[in-house]
């Protein structure tokens, strides 16, 4: 039997296992079977394992202290499949990315400041820099935090992030067809679609052009299964346009995501009302990834999202979702576009994770 | 910020905490205070704890060393509430108590054998004395474990486990108004239904009354919220009847259960069909102590349940749930009647869990 380290925090609106790279390396074994093996997986319950059965408790983030200059934490993002075998290294997770400078912090790979602390971190699967920075009254981290966010009933630590020049980290691209409009095939129909790469690869449809109003709750959406399919069969066509995938068989589970945007009602603060597909099912909230591809597409003539907005969005967006309001911030530091959010963190356990000699 | 140490075990279907009573003593809170917060609850996600979200995954084991002469450990089973600011301390779960001996030979509590080991463990919820047996080869506790059990896609420790004179543990009698068989409410229509106290409180109605067949899918079942409410208002007529809540509406969430029950299928190797309720909603399996209720009942003429059997089931009875067959024991020990069944457990992880110091 192994005795893998590990410590679970929330991040944002997700649980998420925080590993570092040394701990994973078990004889005879990948990294991707160690963390499935770990998780439960596969098992739409994941009753053996640490996973938690949903999209948004079967994530994991491996760090280690930055080999670049540029950075003082490297981090890979992990969603580890439920009931399939396999793991999506394809895409950030920006509620996991929260919890990394907490990590770092509590690890002392950082020096808090006397008041808040900016900890450089690198995503590896988006090669994306997020400057993130933390409170440390009297150099240290507040362990609980008053930072409520939409989609979790208690506060945690507040976490900032700013997602430095987001555009194509995946593809090379912000918009990896070179347009800010295409077509996407929707069951069977040619419907109008913005792929984008900011943050994340995103597609982002207008919730009208798949007859939906855009204002849909979990309930009314994961119950339709045929809709299901057919969006989750655009999402894979999109994958192919965008270069993510050479068929849409190959297309990965967690990327591209996909956006349904509408127009926010008369009087409503938010700019732009979003519902966010993610493994197949709505999200609670919004993927903060898929934020900051909404806000640079937002920023955007031409694209789904912009021909949805009446109101001036080039200093961040207010997103209207299942859970609440989600802000972003857009500013130029030194020449380069930033792209921001604010999330909160919460450590829940220290952890040794039990792996069986044999499966 | 509180650390409490905890350890994640996997028993049969569920996913348990265990504790020891010490580690959840927190100056000015309540056990149950500390559990839910840690849990993350209220929330129907629990994403800022450690509950799972579901039912068989918001569940606490709190042990010590016995004071009794006639066990080596007692426990006490916790039922924490996902939505609810609740928790449920009125039944015991046949699940999470298969950790109990493992954990307690881990411990260091009881010395192992060199081939088996008996571990005498005392229920508190239901006053019930379960032997629990586990193979200890060399004196030492396998950590893996070759046991598979329906519902469960890996191996874990067998863990065999014998109720001794399990009738009447909650409310003194194996027939709480001393019928085999009286009415319940279903939908403003009186129905047949089995009160029945083995194991745990379970009310037993035939699924055929209820405009079921008993071969339902937890899909067929949880999407239907008319019949959820009827159904746990007949649990909850039933709660009162069998005197363990004063009105319907002090009926707690978790006792007594509700089982569904149905003739076998001609050839079945099984001998009755069971669907049972928990926490509102179809359980994946069978909870164990259910089974063993289930077992008495078939035992006894004229019980919901006896009345759709043929076969012989003084030596157990083999049941069709949801997730296979689940097949129980029946013998007398030294005049005492024993009920047994067959579970498997794994440890998943030692941790610390960490507790805000205000909330």
């Amino acid at each position: 039997m192994f005795k893998i380290p590990a410590t679970w925090m929330r991040g944002g609106t997700s649980k998420c296992w925080v590993f570092e790279w040394d701990s994973l390396q078990v004889p005879g074994k990948t990294v991707d079977e160690v963390l499935l093996r770990l998780f439960g997986s596969p098992d739409n319950r994941q009753i053996d394992g640490v996973g938690g059965g949903t999209s948004t408790t079967s994530k994991a983030v491996i760090l280690s202290r930055s080999v670049s200059e540029d950075a003082d934490v490297d981090y890979t993002f992990a969603q580890v499949g439920i009931d399939e075998q396999r793991v999506d290294w394809g895409s950030n997770c920006g509620n996991c990315s929260a919890v990394v400078a907490p990590y770092a912090i509590e690890r002392g790979w950082v020096t808090p400041g006397p008041e808040t602390t900016a900890v450089r971190t690198l995503n590896t699967n988006t090669n994306q820099l997020i400057l993130q920075k933390v409170d440390t009254p009297g150099g240290e981290l507040g362990h609980s935090g008053s930072q409520m966010i939409p989609g979790v009933p208690f506060p945690g630590m507040p976490v900032g992030m700013g997602f430095f020049d987001p555009a194509g980290r995946t593809t090379g691209k912000l918009f990896p067809t070179g347009e800010p409009q295409d077509k996407v095939t929707f069951d069977g129909r040619q419907v109008p679609a913005t792929f984008i790469d900011a943050g994340a690869p995103v597609v982002i449809v207008e919730a009208e052009a798949v007859g939906l109003t855009g204002h849909e709750t979990a309930a009314e959406i994961d119950t339709r299964t045929e809709l299901l399919v057919h969006l989750d069969d655009t999402r894979r066509d999109a994958a192919v346009q965008m270069g993510l995938a050479a068929t849409r068989a190959d297309a990965e589970r967690a990327i591209p995501k996909l956006a349904l945007v509408a127009k926010a009602d008369d009087g409503d603060e938010a700019d732009l009302v979003v519902r966010m597909l993610s493994m197949g099912r709505l999200h609670p909230a919004l993927a903060i990834t898929g934020s900051v591809a909404l806000t640079m597409a937002a920023q955007h003539e031409g694209t789904v999202a912009s021909n949805l907005i009446s109101s001036d969005v080039s200093a961040g967006v207010t997103m209207r979702t299942p859970a609440g309001l989600v802000q972003t911030w857009a500013e130029t530091r030194e020449g380069t576009p930033v792209v921001g959010a604010l999330r909160s963190a919460r450590r829940l356990a220290d952890a040794e994770l039990l792996l069986p000699d044999t499966w």
